[in-house]
């Protein structure tokens, strides 16, 4: 099997099993591992630390490592790891379930960090100093190259600055994802960065391998075994809605000048939401569109079928199990379409605002004022991260934040007086869409911007209360800028935590 | 008079006085001025405009406008149209009391935006059509070539978006001005947006003058009058130790090797501790170093004189009367040492990141985990506006945050529980100062940031109630990413209203 994938005949050498390279890594290390929104996660090494870790513990002796990723993993990695308490300390994103909890209960340490800041701050030396990569590639050349996987990640950045490497070879991943990939090498730390000449998504300027000197590489262990692959759910009827809103504002835009009439090139986060997008774009009348994301989920594989979108750029798939397979049987097709990058790259700031992307974002709550939360539940528990939103949003040609007006079965309003945590400020927020409506809030100053919230996106529920707070906070005699009851603001939330009901 | 500075026969014909011009601008207009921390603001055409404003409104007749600037202006400008109740609103930026009050009172409306979107945005259409720009220049040429004066400012976007130009030609600025100034005309909207090409401070990559066509010069209005010099002060006691805190930091990171010797490219905001910082730069040990921000006060003028300082990029001066009367006497020596640029380029994140600039703004509170407030008192009454600390902060290698840690002689504590707005949030804020101590959060999680930021930042007579609010949150069972108490959380602010302390 290695025969395929292995070709070096130098790295051969370092072939062994997954306990044997786990036993390298030593507690206390800081890790850089690969993996992005699921993909391309080492599947082996992880749970075979992990195994190490609960033995160690059950004798009393410590055994956690500090987890540096792309972004969040899956069940074996994040999930494996967080079980036994062997995460010490988690950057820069998470979304499985066993973390969140433990961060919530203090039992483990995380930074919530844009995902763009994460290379430059490693590079800067700010996280300390990383010791080893474990690194899922797709193959390794003869020379010694390595084929990136289904993400990239900050692979590139934690095979050079960690002293040791471990390779997972995951015969599982299509090979022919071999050219898909385009691994800038031109970033450098300040006084020594030169602009990065990415003018359009589909342009490549890099390389198609990782490299890495042969020395570094300590291990290289063999797996086959898919990524997460979750299940492809039909967008429901709130999201279908959002998504209508969505396509309907695009349209006007289109007609009154401000967006080319194949848009520009469109970012998304996942799920449900995202993907009533896409279905929408799919059905739409914009042709010739483009991505430049992080992330292809199912819905952009469609679009690019269908002919729909014209390329996209991303640093990871995330795709069903039936969109995995339609990418390894169509991976030709796909492979002249689709650069996987950096993420340092998909997510920079200087090429995001260049190509004037349309940010397009979930949230957990927005307030009145246009400030959104996207990672705090109740302004204390994290639920993932702020991920490249912020670097999105505060980029982007347009910056979209999306959700039902609702939550937990109509107990919660996602439009609040105040919102309990702030990711992206009232300075970088443009369109608020619920499936009640769509707020345009560029080129409006606070109160109107309150009027038009509560007006379009808050659910029917709530907007008698809403537009209550916002007219006795406006008559309080307190500053009128951005009236608030101080009172009052968070008491939404509050009541919440208390009735179960806001 | 006019004969050194209106060189062009042309416009020498639309030579008119300042009633004569404002009244060119109708009731209702789009108005786009020049002016960027009082400097290079037009000084007559808004005052006749005011006085006209008056007479209207004194006969019933409604005679308002809408202003776009580059930041603040001065009493001439905002003081004399907010006055007269002339302003309908107000983008991106003011420190004007008038204007405050009035924003504060409910009877003017203002956008406040990351002073690097304002361009963007305004090409875009999102704020409307520009009607009118007024616009500040130091002279014009034979051609018809527009000599820049004291700020640049946005006025290259808004000579190109308004159908009319007024221009003023001010004989006080220093005729040697003229070639400091570079003037980008590189930018477009996407998709055709190009890599800008600055890699250094200094560089220049645009051209000496503004260009309009002279079909749109509608008035050019002669005056003589200086830039609003607001007098230097002498540092006070606290910003000369938060200088020291934050010196003796940088001195630490360059043992540490994550900072050059010369540091990197300075930006600062203007004000006492600014000034303290640069007083501190001038007695320290750095070396031929840079500046790449928005203003040049006196202490960047004395930091180049010295050698110190090699050389500085900005969009504006705001100077002293002495400090003016140096830039007159040297100002070939300044010249080789100092570019003004649109603040679109001065403020682009995407040179800003490429720099890797040093930002250190002002605040107004930061909270125990690191959001910060730059433009609102108690939540609901602004104060100036984020301006560009917003740009510096989320794209510098470093962002630096400073204060007293109390205000309003001790009533007011700088560090609080939960910060009552949020302009910065705990993703971009990596080192609070006061003149207590700094507190570095770079890689650390939220509880850790909060024992930091009491411990080395709050006053003393805080601290106690800081750590006792911490404390209770992190028992209170709620979620321990980042503990709050969410009916305590503003309520440092709300005995401030109601108790005049904290
Ligand atoms: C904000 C975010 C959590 C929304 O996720 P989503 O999957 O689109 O939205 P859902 O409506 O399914 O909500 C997810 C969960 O949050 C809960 N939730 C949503 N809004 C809530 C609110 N205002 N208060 C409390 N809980 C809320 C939902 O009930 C759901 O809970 P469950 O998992 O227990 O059922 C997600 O978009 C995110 O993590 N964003 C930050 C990172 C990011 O933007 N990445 C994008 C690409 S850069
Ligand atoms: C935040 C900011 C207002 C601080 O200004 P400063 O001049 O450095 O600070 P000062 O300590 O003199 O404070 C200014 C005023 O705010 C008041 N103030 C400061 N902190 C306060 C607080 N926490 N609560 C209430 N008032 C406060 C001061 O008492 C003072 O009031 P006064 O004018 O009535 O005396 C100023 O830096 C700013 O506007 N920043 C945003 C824009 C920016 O950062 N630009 C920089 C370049 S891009």
């Amino acid at each position: 099997m290695s025969a395929q994938r292995i070709l070096c005949p130098r790295l051969r050498q370092r072939i062994m099993d997954a306990d044997a390279a786990a036993a390298l890594i030593p507690a206390g290390a800081n890790v850089g591992m690969s993996g992005f929104t699921g993909a391309g996660y080492p599947k082996a090494v992880p749970q075979a630390l992990a195994a190490r870790m609960r033995a160690h513990h059950d004798h009393g002796e410590a055994d956690r490592i500090s987890i540096w990723t792309g972004a969040s993993t899956a069940p074996e990695l994040d999930g494996a790891l967080a079980e036994v308490d062997g995460i010490e300390l988690r950057l820069p994103y998470q979304s499985d379930p066993v973390c969140r909890q433990k961060i919530n209960e203090g039992r483990m340490e995380y930074i919530d960090i844009h995902l763009s800041h994460v290379a430059p701050y490693a590079w800067a030396g700010f996280f300390g100093k990383l010791d080893v990569a474990v690194i899922e590639v797709a193959g390794i050349t003869e020379q010694g190259e390595l084929i990136p996987s289904s993400s990239i990640g900050n692979n590139k950045t934690w095979i050079d600055l960690a002293d040791r490497v471990i390779l997972e070879v995951n015969h599982g991943q299509s090979a022919g994802l071999d050219g898909m990939h385009d691994v800038y090498y031109g970033t450098a730390l300040p006084p020594h960065r030169q602009p990065i000449p990415l003018t359009g998504p589909q342009q490549r300027i890099g390389e198609r391998y990782l490299h890495c000197p042969p020395e570094k590489i300590i291990a290289v262990v063999e797996t086959n075994a898919p990524d997460r692959n979750s299940r492809f759910s039909e967008p429901d009827e709130a999201s279908r809605r959002i998504a209508g809103h969505l396509l309907e504002f695009f349209s006007r835009e289109v007609d009154a000048g401000r967006l080319p009439a194949n848009l520009l090139p469109l970012q998304s986060g996942v799920g449900n939401i995202a993907n009533a997008v896409l279905a929408g774009l799919a059905d739409g009348p914009f042709e010739n569109l483009t991505a430049y994301t992080e992330v292809l989920q199912d819905g952009m594989l469609s679009l690019l079928k269908s002919g729909k979108l014209a390329s996209a750029s991303a640093t990871a798939f995330s795709l069903s199990p039936d969109a995995n397979r339609d990418l390894a049987e169509h991976i030709d097709f796909y492979r002249d379409r689709i650069v996987l990058r950096p993420q340092e790259i998909s997510n920079h700031p200087e090429v995001i605002r260049r190509l004037g992307v349309i940010a397009m974002n979930g949230m957990i709550e927005a307030d009145l004022y246009g400030n959104v939360n996207s990672t705090h539940v109740m302004g204390t528990r994290i639920m993932n991260g702020i991920g490249g939103s912020g670097d999105f949003a505060r980029n982007g040609y347009l910056s979209v934040f999306m959700t039902p007006s609702t939550a937990k079965e109509g107990a919660i309003s996602t439009i609040v007086p105040m919102v309990s945590h702030v990711d992206h400020t009232e300075h970088d927020v443009q369109i608020v869409v619920t499936e009640q409506g769509l707020a345009d809030l560029r080129g409006l100053p606070p109160r109107e911007r309150a009027r038009r919230i509560i007006e379009h996106c808050a659910h029917p529920d709530f907007r008698p209360r809403l537009l209550d707070y916002f007219e006795r906070a406006s008559a309080s005699g307190r500053g009128l800028h951005t009236p608030h009851l101080l009172s009052e603001a968070l008491s939404w939330h509050e009541r919440y935590e208390q009735t179960g009901r806001m």
